[in-house]
């Protein structure tokens, strides 16, 4: 597979780019990457490095967008940006996958513009995989959307559910929704509604989860609106650093503390390697006509590296296609219900 | 002052509320405690333990609620329970404040039913407090409402405010808006008019924050709505279990784990000191026409005795006439703004 990687995106460009698609094609047989950016830089930081040469091209950009830019602003104004140019390649099949760890909303709003959503799609949505205590999960979505409706929320856990199995091999992912108790009649009027779309389908659904069980490891996919889900996805990335920084300040003032850090310290890294965002290397823009992968801005190699391995695998499972047919026939389901008419909007 | 204790509220009632009422009549001077629910378990419970008998009296309820009760159910047949006598009291002049770790829905509903709003205040919110690295911060709302508008939330800020000026002494509190971007442009509607209402006040606003940054210490009120608050107060918890669970596994897979473990028990002691939730005794029901300290369900003797002094120190503060002088002056505020016309609803 072709994978363009937006060698300008993340606060580490082009170094960690450069060397995360160098290592990639060191290690993986079937990938031919496309560097997008400034020629000059990115050559300058591969010009020393062994790799394969015929399976990495580069393709000049004159611009960049910057994390401050606004979304409006840099889709009229920076036509010529690593962004804009590698989604093109992906829109005009020369390219099978877009990676970029560089703006966010920007990636997404270029994504939606020029590749499209799949048909039957009415939101895309960002998918993350979040660790939890006996493996991860997919949170869907994690920033796309705010405000979504009812059939938003339920396209999303279609899309969860292909993800999950596609990519991760489960066989009958458990969906759940995120809400503030267990029961049906819990939760906001986005909820309930949601809730009942998604009981009327045969789909693996677990019903309502609780923020204090989604790290529990019960459930494959969690479902949410965008806003709630940057909210959770952001509050535990800031809570995981503040806990492990307290407890590293706690261990500092006991006596023994310097002992103690040396002791537990291969603990920690463990517990580093298990919980490390890096591991899934991004979040795919889900629902898009073409894979598009979202990567942490402060990415380092090996996060880049396994973004593109994920790209790689989303661009061979023919994912598109998996998903438009889920949308089929679990549309049909909702609409084909006997317990009540379909709410308005749906398909 | 005089507070009411559900003593048959919680996982753990009546043997931790009758403890930590005893503890704190035993540690401070100005309070009466009247325990509500069954008083042969009650009086079961009490009678080896030292106090002064004068300071702690027995009102009986025939009823318990039960976890698992409807709220609807519980309101309508449940009216000689511990939370509905015990809230009577309060809203008859015999005690000044009610303190309950048992249903919050019912504690919220009975409130709402018996003691009503304050005047002017459009949905009562529950004011969480949280730690940080530096201190804490008081998130509001915590789950009181669900599908809020922009009057509420700016609603909760002015009660946070109230709360962190009036209870914990800060001078002049930092109130931020929960949101996905820290721009004003970013966020969902709701956050979006919300700013453009705070913005209008001499409110320390501090504009919005992402999740990542609630926990620094930079801020001492987070305004969200009810869903999303109650979301963030659950991953929360959830989280650091998982985290503490995680590390713990890590730490007794290393071949030195047993003696790091020991070594380092102290300092994980007191970091679990620094983030008890028993520390803030429990979370007001703000906007009340009375002082009613919701509880966690584990509560421990300790949370309840810091949920009495929590609700000593609100019934002492007057702090209902505190809430009506904030409301209208800031609401005066955003109707005066010549930027431009206040919101319906907004008096």
């Amino acid at each position: 597979m072709k994978i363009v990687l937006d060698a300008m995106g993340g606060d580490h460009a082009p170094v960690v780019t450069v060397e995360g698609a160098v290592e990639t094609v060191n290690e993986v047989d079937d990938i031919e990457i496309i560097l997008v950016g400034a020629e000059d830089l990115i050559w300058k930081e591969i010009e020393n490095k062994r790799y394969p040469a015929q399976r990495i091209s580069v393709v000049h950009a004159s611009q960049t967008v910057s994390m401050n830019d606004e979304v409006s602003f840099a889709i009229r104004r920076k036509k010529d940006s690593s962004i804009h140019k590698g989604i093109e390649l992906v829109r005009n099949g020369k390219a099978d996958a877009f990676v970029s760890a560089g703006h966010s909303g920007v990636v997404m709003a270029t994504a939606l513009l020029r590749l499209g959503k799949i048909s039957g799609v009415s939101r895309p949505a960002i998918a993350a995989t979040m660790p939890t205590l006996k493996g991860k999960f997919i949170l869907i979505d994690a920033g796309a959307n705010v405000d979504s409706e009812p059939e938003n929320l339920f396209q999303f856990a279609l899309m969860g559910n292909a993800y999950a199995k596609t990519i991760y091999g489960i066989k009958d992912p458990r969906i759940a929704l995120l809400s503030i108790g267990e029961e049906d009649t819990k939760g906001n009027e986005l909820t309930k509604e949601t809730f009942k779309l998604l009981s009327k389908t045969d789909l693996n659904f677990v019903g309502n989860i609780e923020g204090k069980d989604i790290f529990k490891g019960n459930v494959d996919v969690v479902v949410c609106d965008g806003f709630i889900g940057n909210v959770v996805l952001k509050v535990s990335e800031g809570l995981a650093e503040t806990i492990l920084r307290m407890l590293k300040k706690e261990i500092a003032d006991i006596i023994t503390g310097r002992v103690a850090y040396m002791l537990i310290k291969p603990a920690i890294k463990n517990f580093k390697k298990k919980t490390d965002y890096s591991e899934y290397g991004g979040a795919p823009l889900m629902g898009i006509n073409g894979t598009c992968i979202i990567s942490h801005g402060r990415s380092t190699s090996k996060a880049i590296r396994n973004a593109l391995k994920l790209a790689n695998k989303f661009s061979k499972e023919g994912f598109k296609d998996t998903i438009t047919q889920e949308l089929l026939k679990y549309q049909k389901q909702i609409v084909e219900s006997p317990q009540e008419p379909a709410i308005q909007g749906v398909i």
